[in-house]
């Protein structure tokens, strides 16, 4: 293992993951008034809450990236669409139901475009105007179907906590204390509920005090398991290792790594998994080492209608993430412990021919190779 | 292929490659009075070159890696050491030979300190003083000495080309015109004289109008491949895409890659192979995609003391180098092809279990999956 040592691990085992990284993600102010998010644009640099309040402060939030995973931006359109109806009812002269539930309407909408692909944001949004135009045509009074709206945006939250906690709990029966595991980009609580999902058993983990050790892939372009991943499990007090993407190899030809964990964004259905780039390369490598490599998700991300990976389009991105340093500030935590090792061995096996200046050797290398200094 | 394109291509198939890359990256002036090297560490924003005619200008040079490779490296150090024994010899009154060999001797050591692990630094001091000593004991004239030191240092970079053309060669001939070939770190005119090691024959094949497609490695944490070698392939007119590191699976996948070719810091004799972070996982890829891994280096490089790879010990390095971004001007030319896919899908044969909040699915996932939703 490697030997620099993390200062201020936030945990120890045995105490809930909500207290030692953060009350809840996405929560609603205690009078209802506002949404409460963390900024995750300020990761892991400053940890900042942000109240919204208004349609503009919501839409910027989402559009920013402040709040992002799919399942966090889900919940937040709940809670926000929520506030929004509160605020929307309170208004003076008090609206008609129909004046209401078409306020609410446009509102949305302008939310939905904050990030139109975003499949959560417009199902929960959906979700929550369903219930209004559902309790509207049953003639409800505008404070009950408001009531009801707040039962809703709530429930989205919860059952993100249960899909979460269910799929921490399954992921967490293929580890054993003390196992490293390697994992890739950010599918933790900052981007879901609770425990997250391709990161969940291992913050389920720390609460059971199996020690992992875990090493995070820092996940080029974007860093996000540089910036987030590395960030959430250093503050729950697990024992994380951050590396460049390029050094999974080594760390797995070490033997410091007993299983890989990963979240996904669409599954097909011969079991082909997409997720963030890199986490193909990351399985190539695990089978090459004997490592077992698994997919955590919900089963809303497998995709019936799509038989295997070849049927999923691939986005293509910005070539200033790659070009040019879209981060200015340090991307990880000060302190987060890193493995840094400046070369790597490729396996002769692996090597199709070494060429030198005395010609092109093919194996049997220990007889080709000998054979240039006879 | 991406279809990205990159504007300002420098060179056309034909012509030779010194003439569109740089007119030899370490040389002298034409009075022999100053060595003239690229300052590596302004590209890809600048090329700049600078001439250094002091042992300290020598000295920052190296330790700052202006000049780095080790090959430039050692070319370099011969021409320090002429141009140095030019001006001792000058001084006035003029010195004895043994004044003369004593001041070389002594600002060699200086030199020599810049790098300590700079094995070709070492190497290229310990011949040129070998020359100075063996025709000072044969009573050779001053002026005599200087002349055979300047020879000695242009034999240095002469082998080096040698070297580096036979290497890229033999290289060339496991390459097709119109092939991709995927790459990683920097091994190319830059690092060595002429063509460069590892990525000698993308330059060579340029020169024969071969079209090749070349996917550059970023190479974290470094960032080599993104600031030198998409920087140098592209001046010389080569079609060359810059990916993250995390991206060569996604690249070989689309069949785009129909040979890996890297450099090499120390060979075994069973022909494990120790190169930049990252090597051996692009060879792993390259074994799963069935896509030949090529290694290419001088025999120097061969360490016959050294049986396999467990007995290459890896350096480790500063934290800080994946912790914080070392480069805040943009790190790759500005208009640079890249490739930058969010996801990638791993094949389903890839992965051991796909866990969701229904429990742990495992192969064949066609049945398993579809059982989630009866």
């Amino acid at each position: 293992m490697p030997d620099t040592t993390m200062s201020g691990a936030a945990a120890t085992a045995g105490s809930s993951i909500e207290d030692v990284v953060y009350p809840r993600n996405v929560r609603l102010t205690p009078d209802d008034d506002a949404v409460v998010i963390i900024d995750q644009t300020q990761l892991p640099g400053r940890l900042v809450y942000e109240e919204l309040r208004t349609p503009e402060a919501m839409y910027d939030a989402i559009k920013r990236l402040k709040v992002r995973g799919a399942p966090a931006i889900g919940i937040a359109a709940g809670y926000c669409a929520y506030v929004l109806a509160r605020h929307i009812a309170a208004r003076t002269p008090a609206p008609t139901t129909d004046e209401f539930l078409s306020e609410l309407e446009r509102q949305a909408a302008y939310l939905n475009s904050s990030r139109p692909t975003a499949v959560n944001l417009s199902w929960a949004l959906r979700r929550m105007l369903g219930v209004a135009k559902t309790n509207a045509a049953a003639s409800a009074p505008l404070a009950r179907i408001v009531e009801l709206l707040g039962r809703e945006a709530r429930a989205i939250h919860e059952e993100d906590v249960r899909m979460c906690t269910a799929i921490s709990e399954y992921g967490l029966t293929l580890l054993h204390p003390g196992d490293g595991v390697l994992t890739h980009c950010n599918a933790g609580p900052l981007a879901t509920s609770k425990y997250g999902t391709g990161q969940g058993p291992l913050f389920l983990a720390q609460e059971r005090g199996y020690d992992l050790h875990v090493f995070a892939d820092e996940t080029r372009p974007l860093l996000q398991g540089a910036r987030l991943t590395s960030y959430e499990l250093s503050r729950a007090g697990v024992d994380v290792t951050l590396i460049c993407d390029n050094m999974a190899s080594i760390v797995m030809r070490q033997g410091w790594v007993q299983a890989c964990m990963v979240g996904c964004d669409r599954v097909a259905m011969n079991g082909d998994a997409a997720n963030k780039i890199g986490t193909s390369g990351v399985a190539i490598l695990a089978a090459h080492y004997g490592i077992p490599f698994y997919v955590l998700g919900p089963t809303s991300t497998i995709d019936r209608a799509c038989p295997t990976g070849d049927d999923i389009t691939i986005e293509l991105r910005d070539p200033a993430e790659i070009r040019e340093m879209w981060y200015a500030e340090p991307m990880a935590p000060a302190d987060v412990k890193t493995y840094n090792p400046s070369f790597d061995v490729t396996d002769h096996s692996l090597i199709t021919a070494i060429v030198t200046e005395k010609g092109i050797c093919r194996p049997p290398y220990t007889e080709s190779l000998g054979a240039l200094f006879e």
